[in-house]
C-alpha cells in the first residue's frame, strides 16, 4: 500500500487537487514538507493518522493549540452538548461568562476579558487598547518575537543578517508593508535591559505599548530573565506605556501562565491556542483600568471591538472543558515530559556526534542544528545549510512516525506518556546518526 | 415567571456576572440593549430562546452568519462526524480542499483561495496581498464602508458630521489610530464615479488597492450602481491597483455572490460569515496572478500567511454543508422573503404615520427612522433623536418577540417562512404606531 511520499499515495492526490485551488497548494505554510504535505484523516489522543493510514506521534498538536491531544472525550462531550443548542448567537451566553471567570481566576493580572477569534486578532486588540489608553501611536517589540499576523506585531520577525544594526532597526515582514508603519515600531533585543532602556527612553513620548513573549518560539523558547521582565515593567511604568505579555503559546507553562512562572507583571495579556480547546480563539485580559477602553457605557467606546464569532459558545465550552482538565498536576506532568525529551535529545546529539542542541522550557522544545549558544534572535539564526539539515531531520522523523515542525519545534500534550517521548528520542538519535553534518560557515 | 428585562430575570443575573469580567459587561458590542442584554440559551431554526424561556424570531442570525438559522440537522450531522475525527490539525485535510473547490466553482473571479479565521483577518490578508503585488502602501475605501477591525479598513467608518469634507478625509475609527496610518488610506463617497476618479488619479502612484462592499450595511445595503462598479474596475486597471470586493455579508445575495448580481469584476474577493456554517471563518479568493503572493514555492512568500485555526476541519465541513444546501432556489426564496419584509414594513410606515423607511436588497434589510433619501454614508446619517427612536423600536420588537439590531439591520434565514415575516411586519406596525416621532433637526 502506498504511503507518504509515494507518487501514488492519497496525500499526493490531495496535493494535486490542492494545487488547483491554493497558491502553493496549501492554505497554511506550517505543514509544508517536500515534496508535498502529509494529509490528515483523523487524530486520537497523542497520534494522528494520515489519509494513507499511517499513524504518527503528533508533537505539534496544531501548533500548540491542543494541549490534551486529539479528541479528548470530555471536550467532545462538551461540544456535542452545545452543538444541538447552537454554535453562534448574536446575544451573549452563560458559557462566555464561565470561561472569562476561569481566566480571571487563574491569571493574577486578569481582571477583565475581551474575546476575539485568533491570537492575531487579540494582539491587534491589545495594541489598539494601548494606543487608545496612552494616546501614543508606537509600540516596542523584541527582535524575532512572533505575535501573529497584524503588521505592527510582525515587524522584525525574520530580519536577515545583512540588516542587523544596533539597536535593531524596524524591518517589515510581508513585502509591501508601509514605510510609515515601520516608523511606529521600535525593536529591542531579547533579555538586554540596557538597550531596552536606551531605546524606550529615547522615544518615550511616542511609545504606547511594550510587547513581550516570555519564551519566544523563534528564539528557541529561551525564557525571559527576571532582570529583563522587571526592567520592562519599570520602563512601562516610567514612561506611562502599557506592558503587554503575549501568552498565546506560553500560557501552558503554568496554571497561572508564564507570568506566574517567570514573575512578569503585565498590564494586558494576550491569550489564544489552548484556551479554545481546539477551536478558533483569542482573548485579551488585563487590568480594569486599561480594559475600560472597550467599555461602551459612557457612549462610543474608545476602541469599539466585536467580532462575529468572538466568544462563540462552541469555543467557550471547549475551552472551559480543556482548562478544567488542565490541573497543576497535569501541567507538571507534561513539563516533566518536556524535561525528559530535552534530556533524551541532548543524549542523542552526544551519542550521534551531530553538532546540535535542544532548547526550550516546560512542554515546549526546539531542536537546533547548530551548537552556538542561543540567547536572542541573532544567536539562534541558522545558516542555510543548518536550516536544510533541520528540514531533512523533520522528513526523517516523519518517515519514522513523528511530527515536529520544519523549524524543529514541538509542543507536548497530556495524552503523551514517557514511552512516547522515549520512542521519539530513539528515532531522533537514529536519524541524527544518518544526517549529514551541515557545512560550517555561511 | 421573570422575563427580560425584569430585575429578577436570569438575563439580569448573568449580566451582573458579566459586569465583573468584561469591560461594559459584554464581550461584543452588537448585542447591547438597555438596561442589559438578552442572554441566549438555545436556537432552533428561525428562533432563539433566551435563558428565561422566551422564544423570539431571530432576524440577526449571528449578524448574517447563519443563513440556515440555528441547528440545521445537516450541519449538525456534518460537524458531529468530524468532531470524533478531530477539530484541528497542523497538516491539511481533504475537507479544506472541498470547500475551496466549491468556492472556486461558484465565484467567477475565484481561481485560488486562502483561508483565515474571520472576515477581519481575510480583509487584512487582501490588503497585504495588494501591497505586495503592487509595491504600493495605500488603499482606497468608501466612506462608511465596514470591513472588519483592521485599522486601515476601519478608516472613516463613522466620520462625524463636523468632519465632512469633500473629498472625504481619512478619519480614524478607534481612538489612538496612528496619524501615519491615516495617510495610507484615501476615502471616496459611494456610487460617485467622478470623485472616485479624481481621488484615485491624484494618488495613483501610492494606491495598491481599491476596497468595495457592493451593498454596504452602514449605508442601508444600498447597492452599487453599474457605473460605479465599472468605474472602479477601470480605475484599478488604469493605475495598476488591485480591486478588492468585500463579500463577507453580500455573498448571500446570489449563488455567485454580489459580484454576479451586480456585475462587479474584482481581482480579489473577501468572504466570511455564511461560508463557515456557523463557525469562525474568513477567506480570500481571487486570481492566480495576485494570489501568487502567498505561494512559497519560490522561497519565502511575499506575504507569509498561516493562522493556527485557518481552514480547521470543523469550519470546513460546516461551511460545505451550508453551501451545499444553499441552492439558487433557496436564495431566491429568502430574497423573496426580503421583498416581502420590505413591502410589509413600507406599508407599516405608511399606516402608522411614523416618518421612516426600509432599505436593503435580497435577504437583508435596514429600518431607517428618517425619510431622507439614502444613497451614501452622509445621506443615511441619523440625528441623535432618530438613532434613539431606532433603539426604542428595537426594544419594543424584542418585547414582542423579534430580534433586529440597534441600527435596524436584519438578515433573513432559510428557516423562515412567509408567516414569520408577516408576524414581524405586524409587530413593527404596532410598535411604530406607539413610537414617538423623533424631533426634526439636530
Amino acid at each position: 500500500m502506498a504511503i507518504w511520499p509515494d507518487e501514488d499515495s492519497k496525500s499526493k492526490r490531495l496535493y494535486e487537487r490542492g494545487r488547483k485551488v491554493y497558491p502553493g497548494g496549501i492554505t497554511r505554510l506550517v505543514p509544508w514538507l517536500e515534496p508535498f504535505p502529509v494529509y490528515t484523516k483523523f487524530g486520537k489522543g497523542a497520534y494522528v493518522t494520515d489519509v494513507d493510514g499511517t499513524a504518527r506521534l503528533d508533537l505539534l498538536n496544531n501548533f500548540a493549540s491542543l494541549i490534551h491531544g486529539h479528541c479528548h472525550p470530555a471536550i467532545i462531550d462538551a461540544v456535542s452538548k452545545q452543538l444541538v443548542l447552537g454554535t453562534a448567537f448574536t446575544n451573549p451566553t452563560e458559557v462566555e461568562i464561565e470561561l472569562a471567570e476561569l481566566l480571571c481566576d487563574r491569571i493574577e493580572s486578569a481582571e477583565n476579558v475581551r474575546f476575539s477569534n485568533s491570537g492575531s486578532e487579540a494582539v491587534m486588540s491589545a495594541i489598539k487598547a494601548a494606543r487608545a489608553y496612552t494616546g501614543r501611536p508606537a509600540i516596542v517589540k523584541v527582535e524575532g518575537g512572533y505575535h501573529g499576523s497584524y503588521d505592527y506585531a510582525e515587524v522584525s520577525l525574520d530580519t536577515p543578517r545583512d540588516q542587523f544594526t544596533s539597536p535593531p532597526k524596524s524591518v517589515g515582514y510581508a513585502v509591501g508593508v508601509p514605510d510609515r508603519l515601520l516608523e511606529d515600531v521600535y525593536v529591542i533585543p531579547f533579555n538586554d535591559p540596557e538597550t531596552a532602556a536606551n531605546v524606550i527612553r529615547a522615544h518615550k513620548d511616542r511609545i504606547g505599548a511594550i510587547l513581550l513573549d516570555a519564551a519566544p518560539s523563534y528564539l528557541g523558547f529561551t525564557h525571559v530573565t527576571p532582570e529583563f521582565a522587571a526592567k520592562l515593567r519599570d520602563l512601562a511604568t516610567e514612561i506611562g506605556a502599557v506592558f503587554i505579555l503575549d501568552e498565546v503559546i506560553t500560557f501552558r507553562l503554568d496554571h497561572g501562565g508564564a507570568q506566574k512562572k517567570f514573575g512578569v507583571k503585565p498590564d494586558l495579556t494576550v491569550l489564544g491556542k489552548i484556551i479554545g480547546g481546539g477551536f478558533p480563539v483569542g482573548a485579551l485580559v488585563g487590568s480594569k483600568e486599561v480594559m475600560k477602553v472597550f467599555d461602551h457605557h459612557a457612549g462610543r467606546p474608545l476602541v469599539p471591538w466585536s467580532g462575529t464569532f468572538s466568544a462563540n459558545p462552541i469555543t467557550m465550552v471547549a475551552g472551559k472543558a480543556t482548562l478544567d482538565l488542565l490541573t497543576p498536576e497535569l501541567i507538571a506532568h507534561i513539563n516533566a515530559l518536556g524535561d525528559r525529551a530535552r534530556a533524551g535529545l541532548t543524549a542523542a546529539f552526544a551519542s550521534s556526534g551531530f553538532p546540535g542542541q535542544v532548547t526550550g522550557v516546560g512542554s515546549m522544545f526546539k531542536i537546533i542544528t547548530h551548537q552556538r549558544p542561543v540567547y536572542d534572535y541573532r544567536s539562534q539564526t541558522h545558516t542555510a545549510a543548518e536550516s536544510a539539515a533541520m528540514v531533512e531531520l523533520q522528513r526523517m522523523l516523519v518517515l519514522k512516525g513523528f511530527h515536529v515542525s520544519g523549524a524543529g519545534m514541538a509542543f507536548l500534550s497530556t495524552a503523551m506518556v514517557a514511552e512516547d517521548i522515549d520512542k521519539f528520542c530513539a528515532a531522533a538519535e537514529e536519524s541524527l546518526c544518518q544526517l549529514p553534518h551541515p557545512a560550517s560557515g555561511e
